[in-house]
């Protein structure tokens, strides 16, 4: 019997993966314009770092991490995101001793999230994040929002919408915090389980809740913005200021949670209102996380980040009908005549492609008229035909799809004329 | 307490990064040459394709795997190699029906075995490799060689040995191994309790065996070369034939058994001589697995593939004491004056960005010495200087650091102009 795959995970074939290369090189080529380099942290970490960084009290800790023990014992899990392994190595790695402060990284990569599988969320998905570490300058929360929207708008998105809010300082939060704890208790008993428990822990994630978004008192909750101190207003006006300066358009929405416990003072989502979707949708958010790196056994250290997945990406350019600009087809096709021509072939091919060239030749033996079927298929702009009979007189054909000719090169000159022919 | 990363893994950091990213673009780049497309199969799979497509009796299966249970209760594995992912896809998406074959495959990609960890050996380490299905044609075992020795060739490296050999068809296979239990079944008490077993199961293996590999029995053992049927030795003399037409040289090593079970026909090894490696070294290896498919619940399908790790490769650049020619530095560092040139900053930055260009700025308000020093670290070709007198005159300074000059340009114009002078 034949074995499948995981549910809830994918095979990304050909046909498919160019999209996600032309993804991944886009957002490459993004990071390299705004100076973010490359981390790459192991697929598995330490399962501690995540309940301390991702927070114990969250759904992707409490049911989402696939957790297990080594064969040394020891409790290991799948990052389910990359936000905490980027930290963890900045602390690790001494980063807050470089030169080059803030320290600017970014990772493409699987995370890992035990969920049920449905369109666009799978159990393994790719995300591209960026993190910068050092600065708590709200010119860097700027930065990070417009580098987000840049990536999203180099594919084409247009039905965009930015929204923001601050989660303040930890005085504000914990202000806040209480209004909440006030607010939400007379009435708890009318809300869910992980509500009930989330009033002890962390009361600000019950405006996240999916299961009692409808219910009134979430409307009238306390807002963060009437908590905030005079530091964080300040900083706050600043982001929005430095938006503005850059033009990029955004909405205030102090509902605007997110899941992750160590989030301080920026908070942000891209949001799609393309009719695709159906209904407003989250693409990415990301924030600021000031308190992550102390957390974490390093020094205080302010950061600023963000993350999104290819995945919702993709649905994204599906839901406005946008066709990413691929190229596929090769230079090159090598038909082969007779068994001397064959042989030949093999070094020509060679050859060429040593040169430089993406070329394919038949390797299951069929007539003239099968290879160049495929040469058609794959998309060829020469067709190289090489016969015993031209061999005898040292040359080969070649032939241009596009233009229908064709003409005989001597052998020894077929790698420098193709390559003059291609510019 | 700072959380560590888990053992035998690493981060890879800017600076080494930078090395990565050059070697999977050339491997792309080679990929795309011989017309080799991507494909991201999970990161792990159910235990049983391991078990059946590595095989049961493997040092990998056996000792090395990481298995556990996911919240569903199924056995996982983290993917200890790409091959049998490779083929589970294949049958999976019955890529035996696609128009074009032989498919022809690439991955890039972390694999994990949980092994004693050693210089250039890591728990989870990144394979480049292909896999071509669907071709019986020596033809193609000689292209998978060429690409193989390309991808080290492309990077410099020159002290390379190409081993190859033959491991037969089944009918030569079975030949072989009742040799092999004839010749090591009256001294098998002499040998570790591994080969013991592999006596009974896979006689072939022993002579993989590090422990027993001073045994003179070893030396002895029967060849599979004087097994081979002429099918195989025919076979066997193209594949030859070919490298040698292509112009490459190799050795034919009988002793060249590969450590897993789904081998036959042509198996190859690529390794070092370089001096920095002290002995000669295993670098990588591939060959023809054209019972795997069926194994793996799919039609009868020939395949032939190739892996290296990309740690083992940046061993073998060292030990040659090879710089890949890896560009680092940034176009623009802009540099800023008092607080209204700061929020012109944001904005200019961003356009340059926007425009396409590398560009950084200060985000920890230090003062204009401190700027033009990391404009300095970072390499920059041009410092521009925005300052709040110059601004009221409507201009900002570009500074060319190599050439030492200085010009004022106005505001709108400075896009094109700082392009213009890039080319």
């Amino acid at each position: 019997m034949a074995i499948q795959i995981p549910r809830g995970t994918q095979d990304i074939l050909p046909g498919v993966v160019e999209k996600w290369q032309f993804i991944e090189e886009q957002a490459r080529d993004l990071c390299k314009r705004f100076n973010y380099k490359e981390i790459r942290t192991p697929i598995f970490e330490h399962t501690d770092l995540f309940q301390r960084g991702v927070g114990d009290t969250t759904d992707i800790v409490q049911k989402e991490m696939y957790t297990f023990e080594d064969r040394g014992g020891r409790s290991i899990t799948l990052r389910p995101e990359g936000t905490a392994s980027t930290v963890r190595s900045f602390v690790e790695n001494k980063m807050f001793g470089w030169a080059d402060q803030p320290v600017k990284l970014y990772y493409i990569g699987p995370m890992f999230r035990y969920e049920r599988p449905q369109s666009g969320r799978y159990r393994q998905f790719v995300q591209f994040g960026i993190e910068a570490l050092g600065s708590a300058d709200p010119a860097i929360d700027a930065e990070v929002i417009s580098l987000a929207m840049q990536m999203y708008q180099g594919l084409g998105l247009t039905r965009l919408k930015l929204i923001i809010n601050s989660l303040g300082d930890q005085e504000s939060r914990i202000a806040h915090k209480n209004a909440l704890v006030s607010h939400f208790t007379p009435h708890i008993s009318e809300f869910c389980s992980d509500c009930q428990n989330r009033l002890g822990t962390n009361p600000l994630r019950i405006l996240d809740c999916k299961k009692d978004r409808e219910h009134p008192l979430m409307d009238t909750a306390p807002s963060i913005l009437d908590y905030l101190n005079d530091e964080s207003r300040v900083y706050f006006e600043k982001v929005q200021d430095y938006l503005n300066t850059m033009g990029i358009p955004f909405v205030v929405d102090p509902g605007l949670v997110r899941g992750l416990d160590y989030y301080n003072h920026t908070a942000f989502e891209i949001m799609s209102d393309a009719e695709g979707f159906g209904a407003i949708t989250t693409l990415s958010g990301g924030g600021r996380y000031n308190g992550l790196a102390k957390d974490l056994g390093g020094p205080e250290t302010p950061g600023i980040g963000f993350a999104l997945s290819i995945e919702r990406l993709l649905l994204a350019l599906q839901a406005e009908n946008i066709d990413l600009p691929i190229e596929t087809g090769i230079q090159c096709y090598v038909v082969t005549l007779g068994e001397m021509a064959k042989k030949k072939s093999i070094h020509l091919v060679n050859e060429l492609r040593k040169a430089g060239l993406s070329v394919e030749t038949d390797y299951l033996d069929r007539k003239i008229k099968a290879q160049f079927k495929s040469a058609d298929r794959l998309n060829a702009k020469f067709v190289i035909i090489i016969g015993d009979e031209e061999l005898e007189r040292n040359v080969v054909s070649i032939k241009d799809l596009q233009a229908g000719t064709q003409e005989e090169v001597v052998i020894e000159t077929l790698v420098d004329v193709v390559k003059g022919k291609l510019g």
